[in-house]
């Protein structure tokens, strides 16, 4: 089984995901964000322009941009457009209030867009920029948000560095979701380390979840992997444990959407199960993620609200029916996996290992 | 969460899967097989009557019957047909042995099928059935088919009766797969233990995990239960581990495809993680299968051929793409379950705990 694997490794064909891929930018013209629409991938690359905060919410809600760290960075972007067009008008600085109230709610459980927000926030309210001049408002509300975009950039390098020291030449990484460059605004997080170790010339291949329900290991870390020029197989969820078994995964590799302040980590659903099987196999599990994603104010898992998403992702995902009309469905979006389970936690300030304590990490 | 689905449980509208549910039986007027093509579960309830070999092939091989014990039937019966029309010609015994061998190779690992082809094949070499007179051979095999059928009726009826007593009134019960009627010739292996349960009037709640690649759990046992009249749950099998977290789970029910003789037990993709997430929460963790399943020769499930089943079924299993063009794929259809993580074994003779001995149980 590894035979086959092994022999279409190699980094020749690499591309940075850094020249190919972009989930959150300035449109062209700057009077909107432009995004990947990713629940269009992997069959079409299509971008759309976002003009109204009502496009925002729109879009981070139907996932159109999704991961922890893009979320932020769209919801800090979008958020200027509060200042736009229809929008517009009334008191500049409680537009932007409001609209960043909006935008809030959207997705429940990954930190970084509240985290981003709030920084917007003390934008508004910061001495000088509460002039009534709507345009020096807007102008500082954009350098702010371009200043979360670079430093995600950054984070994502230095995330990668930290933890491409993990990945070893000829390692297979088990990934679940998406954790690369379509989540954040550089290089990912999970898959930056990849990015980087392959970029010292190390082999790896990567084993992808297909991460039901809406697959976004399959349809979107398969499609960057392959843009990057990364050998990576897609199995079901469920096949992981059966992979480890044959001894086929060096060690696992995951975001996170929030992690508390003892170490315990949200992600998307399935990433719990994951930590388990990993554990019974000694696999390490390593998660890779942002300070942003770090929530000092949660003190355990049990703080973190899992958002519970729509029946019809599990009954009627792929656009045919594959549960009967009416049955009852179980969808949270995330599970907490405790901290006792993760090997170390890779963030751009450091490698942190257990017990975990980040109180100085921020 | 548990409230919500309490409120939903009772037994009022149970109505017995043998009143509704015949996966393979004789066609109308005797001339072939009618298999319902669970392909089309849940959407059309479709039967097909199948009249050569190539057509019990291929029902076998394209899962329009599966479920072990239901494989082994449809093989029994199916081999009948190698006497009939097109398959009909030369010498009597030598075309039901070539159709046998034809039949045999359409599924590896389900060991039903060889054992219920063996036992055809003993009818053919019996005194007296080997005359060549080739109704005579016919009638043998079509009674020695029916047997099967009945036999495994039979067999499901006491592996209800063993496995219920497992069962407490109020039981959430996680099941993967479909071990239902739909599987057999009866009322199921895991799920005749959920049915006779709520014969005795227990009440029951339960949990099926969708089982990726090809969905049977959410296409086939979701359908049988609500058939059934038993309120039932569907998740995505990653989300197993964060239910049981949840407290959610009292027990997990599967079946098999084939039971080494050191109790090792292949089955579903996703058996084998579900049982070590099971283990972690301290949920007890059954497996029932009839005798037919259980295979002697197999010291371990080391000795048990798993076979892997075409990429597309992950790739574009739902007509929709959703995985880039020519990504590998690992698509194992089965995995091994170590003894280890099975806490007893229902079979239709007897309920067995560790360590397994079923020497004397065939």
């Amino acid at each position: 089984m590894a035979a086959a694997w092994l022999s279409s490794r190699g980094a020749e064909s690499y591309v940075s995901p850094m020249e190919l891929i972009q989930p959150v930018a300035w449109s062209a013209g700057g009077s909107g964000v432009r995004i990947l629409d990713q629940r269009q991938l992997p069959s079409r690359e299509v971008y759309r322009d976002l003009h109204t905060i009502d496009d925002v919410c729109d879009a981070i809600r139907t996932l159109a941009v999704r991961g922890a760290p893009a979320i932020g960075i769209a919801g800090a972007m979008g958020l200027t457009l509060a200042l736009n067009g229809a929008d517009a008008g009334g008191d500049a600085r409680a537009s932007v209030a409001s609209a960043a109230e909006r935008i809030r709610v959207t997705r429940p459980t990954a930190v970084n867009l509240t985290w981003a927000l709030d920084r917007m926030l003390s934008v508004v309210v910061a001495p000088g920029n509460g002039a009534p001049v709507r345009d020096t408002l807007r102008h500082a509300l954009r350098a702010e948000a371009t200043r979360i975009l670079d430093e995600d950039r950054n984070m994502c390098r230095r995330m990668g560095e930290h933890g491409a020291a993990l990945i070893p030449d000829g390692a297979r990484v088990l990934t679940h979701c998406n954790a690369g460059a379509l989540a954040t605004g550089g290089m990912g997080t999970a898959l930056a380390a990849v990015y980087v170790a392959v970029e010292q010339g190390k082999r790896v291949h990567v084993f992808v979840d297909e991460t039901r329900p809406l697959l976004q290991g399959s349809r979107l870390t398969a499609w960057e992997l392959g843009r990057a020029g990364i050998p990576a197989t897609v199995l079901v969820d469920s096949a992981a444990a059966a992979l480890m078994r044959a001894g086929e995964v060096d060690l696992c590799l995951v975001g996170a959407d929030r992690i508390a302040a003892n170490g315990d980590v949200a992600n998307k659903i399935g990433t719990y199960g994951l930590a388990i099987v990993a554990r019974h196999h000694g696999v390490p599990f390593y998660v890779v993620a942002p300070t942003s994603t770090f929530d000092q104010s949660a003190a355990s898992g049990d703080h973190i609200v899992i958002e519970h998403r729509p029946a019809d992702e599990i009954r009627c995902g792929f656009g045919v029916s594959t549960t009967p009309a009416g049955a009852d469905v179980f969808n949270p979006a995330f599970d907490v996996t405790p901290a006792s389970l993760v090997t170390a936690i890779v963030s751009d300030r450091a490698l942190h290992r257990p017990p975990f304590d980040f109180s100085h990490g921020r």
